[in-house]
């Protein structure tokens, strides 16, 4: 049986695991990157606590041992359903079981030349290029020559509060208030202004709101601005207009969206009101027995809602696909797909974090503990492990973050 | 006094902290990049062992608690020496001493376009372009559609065997034929062809004959092909012509000559004939009291040689400023630069290294052992040192290397 994943990410690199049983497939991963990226993470090497290299494993090295399954460096720009071929700019791939984890990208609500000046949090470009403007903004803030460009180059504008949003606006927060502290002669970091919007009711929806609330008061206890019912209009250089008022800044980021890959119109199948592809509960398209698709680019039903699109949905659809292979190798009955759901954390700073399983909610120090242990559980590789602990005692000792690095612009968009 | 620095490498830096005594000076470091970088490790970045913030720091934290110290990140556009001011693109800094400390980059004996086909290794955005252009030729041989392109993929060309380009074809050496070897299912990376080529009869021709022939041998029993005595005619995309051979070639890298910094021929000055600054005993320009030069850019005649442009020497000379300085401040005479010759060293591979020291030469595990100690005691912050320290230790234990990202081609050339 001929299989192909197309995307390594969480979904589709669990999937991949699964299939290192079944020696007598044979299985093609397509990505665009050579390695895994573990983005509940990003945020920290868009903010110099880690490198680019501690949360990307390379692909190909995890199944090096894997005879049966071979990786591939290309770009997929069409799926023949009809053939069963997937085609790249260089090759095509025929299938017999194809399974599409492309993901999720930024998506700006149709206003595309926001994303320049607001980059977003999906890849590691995104993630060194907030870096560069970040520690840019400092830097052109201590050669300033008015009052306003200096206030401009110290306002940082974070554009949406779920995890990623709280997370940077803490992480740039501390930033501000200690890591920066004595490194300038002619600016006071102090006096940097951090503003997280949220057009919602409150930040972290998906959470209790008592854990909205608590995870507020953290940030505003970090000088943090938190607007909340507060929509963005327009984003020009430099400027964020919202309803009655704008503010300038230089560095402004966005985590306010994300849309499915464009693979999922190419599926020529239904899609969801988001655009996300409607599939049985055996993962599989409405129409296809033979197309499985998974993660961020699904839309799967449990019940009446659809699972959200977070790393635990698209690991759990990952490993399932173990149960499938051995079903359909059998010639059996495919087995339901079922979610469970281990809730949800975020953390906003040192040994601040909110954490929400089932009915149970808690905050502060143990939540962050719990957090840190985890997102290192998870991450991929003991390599990335000891380097991620290593770097976070570093700075849970010395309150300074080790990536400092101004690196030059990224050539091309890339979401 | 207004002393102004220009580089934050190995010259500026010690200069600079030679001043932090000085708390009657003012002083600014203007640098391009906001990190000052360890260049003797690069090859560690180009080759995927290291991560480029590991050996780079940040220059404004290692003066953090300097107030007489500013730092800025611009470039320099002009020296004028009549007006004792510097330019850079937005500004201007006046001085009553200036120390210019601008290094070198790339030489390419006059052919320009050699630049994009054979990168040199100066900069970190240089080691990631070699980086990516070393693991995409694996990606696109396990890809490529016959035996020749396949063949051009696996050859990889270093020209120039200084310690550099030494240090890369081990490194590229042990890439092919342990890091990678069951990593890919259509190619077999031990079948890589490395080729190291130099100009000049022997390898590593700053060492003494003995060590050139132990590094060859050692090279060529990791499956380097050594080309001595050969000159490289012209570069192509994917081609190196030799005089009387071609070689097809993806990866290119040149580490056959550098050129002072373009900040040289702007001080209007006398240079010697390699485009150094020619100097006095004081490091300052033969005309000019208030302007010294050390490092790279500067040619010290020390007898009857001019020093070699290497991290010691513009250590040295930086660490001297602070004798200079005081005699300035004092107003007495200043003392002369001495340089003490503390011997010179490269890395060939695991448990392979050449040292010199005086009469002293040794080589193999203890000149190894040697080497990873001196690099790690020179390398500037404790962070970096531990981190480096450990990426060793997992590297030499697995025989992997942790940094194996394609990262996105440099946007523009930065020599």
């Amino acid at each position: 049986m001929k299989i192909v994943i197309i995307g390594a990410g969480f979904g589709g690199l669990n999937a991949a695991k699964s299939l290192t049983h079944f020696k007598q497939t044979s299985v093609t991963i397509i990505d665009r990157h050579n390695y895994h990226l573990f983005q509940p993470l990003l945020y920290q090497v868009a903010t110099a606590g880690l490198n680019p290299a501690d949360i990307a494993s390379p692909i190909r090295s995890q199944f090096r041992k894997d005879k049966h399954i071979e990786v591939r460096l290309e770009e997929v720009i069409d799926i023949d359903r009809h053939q069963k071929v997937v085609r790249t700019l260089e090759n095509s791939f025929s299938y017999d079981l194809l399974i599409v984890a492309a993901g999720a990208k930024n998506f700006y609500f149709g206003h595309h030349d926001w994303a320049a000046k607001a980059p977003g949090l999906k890849g590691l470009e995104d993630a060194t290029e907030i870096r560069r403007r970040l520690f840019v903004a400092y830097e052109n803030a201590e050669k300033a020559k008015t009052n306003a460009e200096k206030t401009m180059h110290l306002t940082f504008v974070l554009i949406g509060a779920g995890p990623t949003g709280v997370e940077l606006a803490g992480s740039f927060a501390e930033i501000a208030h200690q890591v920066l502290r004595t490194d300038f002669r002619h600016i006071n970091p102090d006096e940097s202004k951090i503003i997280l919007i949220e057009a919602g009711p409150r930040i972290l929806p998906s959470f209790k709101p008592q854990l909205s609330q608590k995870a507020q008061k953290d940030l505003e206890s970090m000088g943090v601005t938190v607007l909340t019912n507060t929509k963005v209009i327009q984003i020009n250089d430099n400027q964020v207009i919202l309803q009655d008022s704008s503010i300038e800044a230089s560095t402004i980021a966005w985590s306010a969206g994300v849309t499915p890959s464009p693979l999922a119109k190419i599926l020529k199948t239904e899609l969801d009101n988001k655009g996300r592809v409607l599939i049985n509960s055996d993962l599989s398209l409405k129409d296809d027995q033979s197309v499985l698709v998974l993660g961020d680019m699904a839309a799967f039903k449990d019940g009446e809602t659809i699972l959200p699109g977070v790393a635990s949905v698209a690991i759990q659809q990952g490993r399932y696909i173990k149960k499938l292979i051995k079903a359909d190798l059998e010639k059996k009955k495919r087995p339901s797909f079922k979610y469970f759901d281990k809730g949800q954390m975020a953390t906003i700073g040192r040994k601040k974090a909110v954490v929400q399983v089932g009915n149970i909610a808690f905050s502060g120090t143990i939540a962050w503990f719990a957090w840190l242990f985890v997102h290192l559980y998870y991450l991929i590789g003991m390599r990335n492990r000891a380097m991620v602990f290593a770097q976070w005692a570093w700075s849970y000792l010395t309150f300074r973050r080790g990536a400092r690095l101004i690196t030059p612009p990224r050539s091309s968009e890339d979401n």
